[in-house]
C-alpha cells in the first residue's frame, strides 16, 4: 500500500484481481459509490489515468475503461488539459418535472414554425431556404487583417461597456458611408444594433404598444412579423405587385387602420425581390408625411444590384424626418458579426436608445470596431463589386435551371438581392410541396411564413446567394422532380395553365 | 483654361480675384449653388484641395477655407484618406415633422429613468451608480493573447451565422466550468445569450405572456423589471431581509398570485448584497417543486465572494428541473463582450432557443470563442482570485470612508458582489438626496429604481467595484457633505435616531 501515496486520500478501493467482476467494472462501482455517498464531490478532479493506474496497481486500460464507462453514465467528464472531473448524476436521468413544451408563451410557440430549428435538414438536403451569402464569398482575409490592427487592441477599450447607441467610431463610419449613398445623417442619428433582426425588435419596443397596428407588405421579412407581434401589434399586410406596395392600397390601409408605423422593404424585397418604383416611393413618402405615419425602411439588400443601381432610398428623400432606415453588415459582408444600424431623426434617438439599452445594453465594441474598419477600408467596395457579380451569376444559374427542370414554376427575374419568389402551378400549395421536396433532398421557405395573414400559400422563396453552381443545378433538378411528383399525387398535371410570369404575388 | 483639365467636368466657377467677395466665399457660393441645383450630387467626391487649388489658380488656403466653411454648413464632409464628399443640407436644418418624444411606447418611457442616459454625468462626478468592474482590473493582456490564436481565426468559421443556442465550443466550456461549481448540465442545456440582460429578455419572451405575474425580491435588477414588463407581466416584489427573500412571504405570494415564474438573485443580491441562507434555499426549491413554479436564478456575482464561498446555488440542488440559471462574463471578466448563459432543463431549450433566435439570431461567434478561450484557460481562476481580493479591498475602503464621512447611513457589510445598500436617515429620501449629491459631484442609484412597486425610497445603492481608492474616499466625503446639506435643508438633523444597522430593506 506504500505505493498509493498520490491517491491515498481518495475513497477508491483497488480492484480485486480475483473478484468475479472485471477490474474496470469494480473500479466503476467504487467511484460510483464514492459519488453516491458524497465522499467524491461534484466538481472534484480525479487523478490522471496513468497516476491512478500506477497507484491501484492496475493497467492503464482498466482505468481508461472505467473512466469511459463513468463518462457514458454521466458521472464524470474528461477534458483535455484539465483532467477528469466529477459531474454527478446524468442530467438525462432526472427529467424535469415541469411540462416545458407547454410552458412557452403563445408568441414563442407561434414563432416556432419559422425558426431555424424547424428548418434543420439532413446534411444531404440542398437548402434554398436560408438567407445568407455563401461562406466561400466571405472577405475572411480582409477581416482577419483588420482584426490584427484594430483600434483599441491591447487596451481595455474594446472590452469596455460601449455606449448603448453604439461605438462612436462605427457611428461616424456608417454616417460617412451612407453619405456616399445619398443618405445624410450625423453620427448622432445612427444607432448600432446587433444585426437588423435585433434592430426591428428595438424599433418595435421603442415605438409600438399592445394593440397598435403595423403595416407591412403582403409578404415580408418573417422576423419582423415576430418582432412586431412580440410588442403586441396587429400586423396588416398591404397588397403588392412587381413594383412593390400598391400606393392606393397603402393609402386605404393607412386611413382604415391608423397604423403606428409602416415597415417596408422597398429595394430587392424579401421575399418577392420586387423594387418599389420611383413614383411609388414619392407617393409613400407623401402619404407618410400627410398622415404622420413613420416608415421603417429595411434596406439590407440594396447594395446587391445586378443591373442598374436601384432608385434612391426613401431615407435619401426623407425631408420630413419620417423614415427610420435599417441596414446591416450581414448581407453585404458576413452574417456572424451581428452588426446592423438604424438611421433615425435625432429626435427619435433617445427612445430608440432606451429600447436598445434594455434589450442587450450594447453591441460589443469588438465586433463594432471590426465592422467599422471594414466599411472604412477600400475592401468594402471591392467586396460589394464581387458579391454583386457572384450573386448575379447564381441568379442566372438558378433561373436557367428552373426553366429547364421546373417549367411550371412562374417567377420574375429578380434584379438584385438574394431571393427568387416563385409561384407554384395551381392548385399546388407550398405546404403540400414541402414534405415531398424534403424527400427529394431540397428545401425552400414556404410563402405563408412571410405573410401576416397566412397568404402566399402558392409561393415559395428560393435563396440563390448561399449555394454554389453545382448545388443550384442539382437543387433545381430535385425541385423539378418534387414538383412533378406533387402534381401527380394531387390528381395529375394540367388542371391549370402555367401561371403567367407577371403574377409575382 | 487649359489647366482646368482635372476638374473641368465639375460645375465650380473659378473665383474672381477682382470680385467684391473674398475668394474662399466665392468658392463656397459656387459649390453651394452646384449642390442646390443638383449639378453636384449628394455622395459625390470633390477634388483634393491641392488639385482644385491648382486647377482654379487659387491658393490652397482658399480651397481649405471654402471646404471648412461648407463642412461647417453641413454640406460637405471630409475624411482622412477618402477625400471630401457632398453630404447635402445639414440634417439639423430640417427638424423631423413628427413629435418623436411623444411617440415612444409607454414601456420605453417608463424605462427611461433607469437608463444609462439618465445617469450621464459631468466628467468630474464620482459615479457609484454603475455596475461594472474597474477597467484597470480587466484581463486585457490575457484576452488579447487568446484573441491572437482563437480557434477558427483565418477561416470563415468565426464569421458564420452561429447556431442560435450558441457556439458548441462555448456551450461545452461553460458546462465543464459549471461542473466545477456543482452545476450538472450537458452542453445541450446551455443557451448562450448576449449578456445576462438579454438573457432575462429571452426568458421573459419565451415563458411570459401578457397578464402573467412574475415574482421577484422586493428590490431587484432594474433591467429584469423592464424585461418582464416588456413581455406584459405584472411584477410583484416579495419582502426580504438580510438573509434574502422571506420564505413565508414567498409562499403566500405564490399561492396568491399563481406566478408564471419567480426571478431571484440568491447570492450577493443586486442591489442589497444579501445572501439567501441555506435553509431558505431549500424552502424556495421545495415550494417551487410543490407549486410547479419555475425559478430563474440570476447568479452574476456568486464568484465575487470576500469570505467563505457562498451556499450552493439553487441550480446545483435542482433535482426537479425547475431552475433556469443565469450567468455572465460581464461581472467576472469584462462587460464589453456581451456574453452570458442560461442553464436550463433540456426540455425547456426549444422554447428558449426560439426566443433567442427571434431576439438577435445568435451571439457573435467571435465574442463567444474569446469568452470560451478565457474560461477554459487557467487565466479565469487567476483573474477571479485577484478580482475578489480587489473588490474586497474596495468594499473595505468604502465602508471605512462611509463610517467616517456618512455616519448616519445605515448598512450591512456585503460579503461579496459589487454593491453596498445603504439606508438614509429618516425622513430623507433618495429622490431628495440625488440632486444635492449631483451638485456635490457624487452619484448613486436611488432605491426605487430596483423596486417593482416603487419602494426603497429611503435606500441608495453604491457600487464599490468600479472605483479606485482615491475616488472612493473622495466620493464618500462628497456624499457626506450632500447628506449633511440635505438633512439641513429638510429641517435639521436628528428627527430620528440613525437607522438600526440590521435593517437592510
Amino acid at each position: 500500500m506504500a505505493r498509493r501515496r498520490q491517491t491515498a486520500d481518495l475513497p477508491i478501493t483497488p480492484p480485486d484481481p480475483d473478484g468475479s467482476e472485471a477490474l474496470y467494472l469494480q473500479l466503476v462501482r467504487s467511484i460510483e459509490d464514492g459519488i453516491r455517498t458524497g465522499r467524491l464531490r461534484v466538481g472534484q478532479r480525479l487523478p490522471a489515468e496513468r497516476t491512478l493506474a500506477a497507484d491501484l496497481r492496475v493497467s492503464r486500460t482498466t482505468v481508461t475503461g472505467a473512466y469511459q464507462e463513468l463518462e457514458a453514465r454521466g458521472l464524470l467528464r474528461g477534458h483535455v488539459g484539465r483532467g477528469t472531473v466529477v459531474v454527478g448524476a446524468p442530467p438525462g436521468a432526472r427529467p424535469s418535472t415541469l411540462p416545458w413544451s407547454q410552458r412557452g408563451s403563445a408568441l414563442a410557440l407561434r414563432a416556432a414554425p419559422a425558426s431555424l430549428g424547424a428548418l434543420r435538414h439532413r446534411p444531404d438536403v440542398i437548402a434554398f431556404d436560408n438567407g445568407w451569402p455563401d461562406p466561400a464569398l466571405y472577405p475572411v482575409e480582409a477581416l482577419d487583417r483588420l482584426l490584427e490592427r484594430l483600434p483599441g487592441r491591447g487596451t481595455p477599450e474594446i472590452y469596455l461597456s460601449a455606449p448603448p447607441p453604439g461605438d462612436p467610431y462605427l457611428r461616424r463610419v456608417i454616417a460617412d458611408w451612407l453619405a456616399t449613398r445619398g443618405i445624410r445623417t450625423e453620427p448622432e442619428g445612427v444607432l448600432i444594433t446587433s444585426g437588423a433582426q435585433q434592430g426591428v425588435n428595438v424599433l418595435a419596443r421603442a415605438l409600438v404598444a399592445p394593440g397598435d397596428v403595423v403595416l407591412t407588405e403582403a409578404s415580408t421579412f418573417q422576423c419582423a412579423l415576430v418582432a412586431f407581434r412580440w410588442a403586441g401589434a396587429d400586423v396588416v399586410g398591404v397588397p403588392v405587385d412587381h413594383d412593390g406596395v400598391l400606393p392606393d392600397a397603402f393609402e386605404e390601409a393607412v386611413e382604415r387602420y391608423r397604423p403606428k408605423l409602416a415597415y417596408l422593404i422597398p429595394t430587392f424585397h424579401n421575399p418577392t425581390g420586387a423594387v418599389l418604383s420611383r413614383e411609388r416611393r414619392h407617393r409613400v413618402l407623401e402619404l407618410a408625411a400627410r398622415s404622420r405615419v413613420p416608415v421603417v425602411e429595411s434596406d439590407l439588400y440594396g447594395e446587391i444590384f445586378f443591373e442598374d443601381t436601384p432608385p434612391p432610398t426613401l431615407k435619401a428623400q426623407d425631408h420630413g424626418g419620417l423614415v427610420l432606415y435599417q441596414g446591416s453588415f450581414s448581407k453585404i459582408a458576413v452574417p456572424g458579426l451581428r452588426v446592423g444600424w438604424i438611421v433615425a431623426p435625432v429626435e427619435a434617438m433617445p427612445t430608440l436608445t432606451i429600447a436598445k439599452e434594455f434589450v442587450d445594453l450594447h453591441t460589443p465594441a469588438l465586433t463594432q470596431r471590426l465592422a467599422a474598419a471594414f466599411v472604412e477600408s477600400p475592401q468594402l467596395e471591392r467586396h460589394l463589386a464581387s458579391l454583386r457579380a457572384e450573386c448575379r451569376l447564381r441568379r442566372d444559374q438558378l433561373v436557367g435551371c428552373l426553366r429547364q427542370h421546373c417549367p411550371r414554376l412562374a417567377f420574375r427575374l429578380p434584379s438584385g438581392g438574394y431571393y427568387l419568389w416563385a409561384q407554384l402551378p395551381a392548385p399546388l400549395t407550398a405546404a403540400e410541396l414541402s414534405p415531398i421536396a424534403a424527400e427529394h433532398g431540397v428545401a425552400f421557405r414556404p410563402g405563408p411564413q412571410f405573410s401576416p395573414g397566412g397568404g402566399g400559400q402558392d409561393h415559395i422563396r428560393l435563396c440563390f446567394a448561399a449555394l454554389g453552381p453545382k448545388a443550384i443545378t442539382e437543387g433545381a433538378r430535385r425541385l423539378g422532380q418534387a414538383l412533378a411528383e406533387a402534381e401527380e399525387k394531387l390528381g395529375g398535371t394540367g388542371r391549370r395553365a402555367p401561371a403567367a410570369a407577371t403574377s409575382v404575388v
